[in-house]
């Protein structure tokens, strides 16, 4: 009888039915890491409307991400180096070609896209200037590798397009001339930022998304 | 005795006593989804103070809504097509004429009503206009049918009135005159949306208060 | 032994041990109430720094209110028409005086009283008019009586003190001459608001907090 | 086989060790109260990207404080009155010199750092003038010892620095020349506030994060 239990237990256990490969239970955990992490950016009216889109590195040779799946911003796949489907129901987001790009760009482990009021405001107002300087704050210091609020990060803004082809060479020669950088702008679009693993990149949203905040709110936006 | 208590029981449960028609699952469904996106949009400050009203369409042949309760953001009833109440207590929301409207107006499946501050001030800054446009941000495509940031969205304003046979009129011609809309104000009242279903009406209202709160924080209401 | 454990039950149970009179229930249930509206406040700002004070009438003959404990938010303990503490510990707050005076000036069932950044920033810059007035908002027709958005709503503002016996007699005064009110502001303060009960007071709180952030919003504090 | 279970259990129970001396109790339950404030405030957005940091003194002789983890805000461990770690792993927040400093300078039991956009916009717009003045209202009766709203409290700023020596005298310098403030701010970085317990020091957060807030939406920081 305790056997027989097992049984059916096992036919309806993934994990027993050898379906958790080694990158099964890392996309498992991934995905409800970025689940969490959708959920409490979605509170902060960052991603409203199914505007955002995450990604984390579960595998790098061969290279695979979990991500958004298009239109379901809590729910993942997981995806190849060509964005072609290889676990999960879905086409992943229409934006999975700015993921890859990132994560060749920058090694990336985890890449974050938020959609808030801040960055749309600000990307539209500096959008001429190609981009918005960020000196002085004590909040830099949270970025990677930032040591004093001396510091000066410099967010590019590129201009949006619905070619993600094309966009996603904007976005790998903007990572090789200005190597350093902590994120990006799209105009009237968003922000994208990223992290050796999700810790690091939901920090990064936090923090470029704070002084964004700051800047709206100081007045950058109308004196641009 | 055993047999006594689950007599009982039915006495007690609607769906046991036949009570669960396809339209009464339906209403108990969409009244559960409708209490649970008023209580989300509360927690936003979109519908203070019992401000929102929100439908959704349960039967089309015959025409039957579960639409707000008056002055009771989370309880709902059914009504027909002329407003009358089929299913609950109470009255149906006073604005229950517009609800039908937009139904029949548009085909819509779901429509929500919010009562935000962003609305509020464009809907009286931009009033003389009689309308908002809303071009060039990457969240208009979120909005059905739209493809690409490059979209302009005609936000139509529409004179407030206490008389709703006079006010449903009036939107139904909005919706004759601005086909392709995906919503319109109230002046200095709020917001209107719809989608074929409550997920897609829910998503509409997320990106037009967005796309309202960037107006504002932008100064638009200030510049118009 | 079942015997025993009940009685050892009963004696730790001020329900069968007699404490529960129908005052008792009403103070019960009242603080409940008060403290599950103050933890909302408290979460939308309204209340920072156990700012906020609240009652409910829980009788009439003789006069008796739960009310805020001193500097406790969460904590409430019921008074007499001299704000005598009859049941609890601690004081009540030192507004009390204000909630009696508002109990039989407008014969409410309820006062509630927050503090926001809105309406803080409002009364100061609107106290040399003496008021501000609401008008042509839908909103409007939230408060108890009020039929059509065209209203004009006056929202007097007293000069804060700390004598609260001068302080309350100017509440009776405001009162008095102008009937028909839903609230006032005291300067650099906060809201005072009421209702026939504690939904009632609750939703004009909520009106006139977002009407106050709606005229903050639109530049009326840099205007007035 | 129980007994074995218990012994086992035992090995892995610090209680059950001997570690829970007085001070190791004390530091459990203010590692508790710790990290609910730090959670309350990081969904305020007042110490996003883990830029906050809290402390609360569990023991006077020797010096003993509970303090954020250096990068993790939910995680805390003990500190001498040299700064070294005396209990738990990692090293604690780089400004526990300034937490020394205001314990020993104002005789405090808990100091609370936040990081809110306020502080960072107001701390930069009025550095020129070495601090901000508060006056007039009624918020700060909520500040210890404060008896009316015509109190005027006065907030100085201090110039930002990585060097937390200097920082820290210039921290205590500030302490002995401004008896009875109650807080004071780094320039483009914070707030520091204290109390004679957490409670209290919660209180003074939430106190002048809401005045620093009045300030900037009355447009003080344009006008500065």
């Amino acid at each position: 009888m305790k056997k027989t239990k097992t049984r059916n237990k096992r036919a309806h256990n993934p994990q027993a039915t050898g379906l958790m490969s080694p990158n099964g239970t890392r996309f498992a955990e991934a995905a409800v890491c970025l689940a969490e992490i959708g959920k409490g950016f979605h509170a902060r009216g960052w991603v409203l409307g199914t505007s955002g889109n995450f990604s984390a590195v579960i595998s790098r040779e061969p290279l695979r991400l979990a991500i958004t799946s298009t239109g379901l911003d809590e729910q993942f796949l997981e995806m190849d180096e060509a964005a072609n489907v290889v676990r999960g129901d879905g086409r992943p987001s229409a934006e999975a070609l700015l993921h890859l790009a990132i994560v060749r760009g920058v090694d990336a482990g985890a890449v974050l896209h938020t959609h808030s009021v801040w960055s749309t405001i600000l990307s539209g107002s500096h959008a001429a200037q190609g981009g918005i300087a960020l000196e002085g704050y004590e909040m830099l210091k949270g970025l990677e590798g930032v040591r004093t609020h001396k510091h000066r990060e410099w967010l590019p803004i590129l201009e949006n397009s619905q070619d993600m082809i094309e966009l996603g060479e904007h976005v790998s020669k903007t990572l090789r001339e200005s190597p350093g950088i902590h994120g990006f702008l799209l105009r009237e679009h968003g922000l994208y930022t990223w992290g050796t693993g999700l810790q690091e990149a939901k920090r990064h949203v936090e923090i470029l998304e704070f002084l964004m905040e700051v800047l709206v709110r100081s007045g950058a936006a109308q004196s641009a």
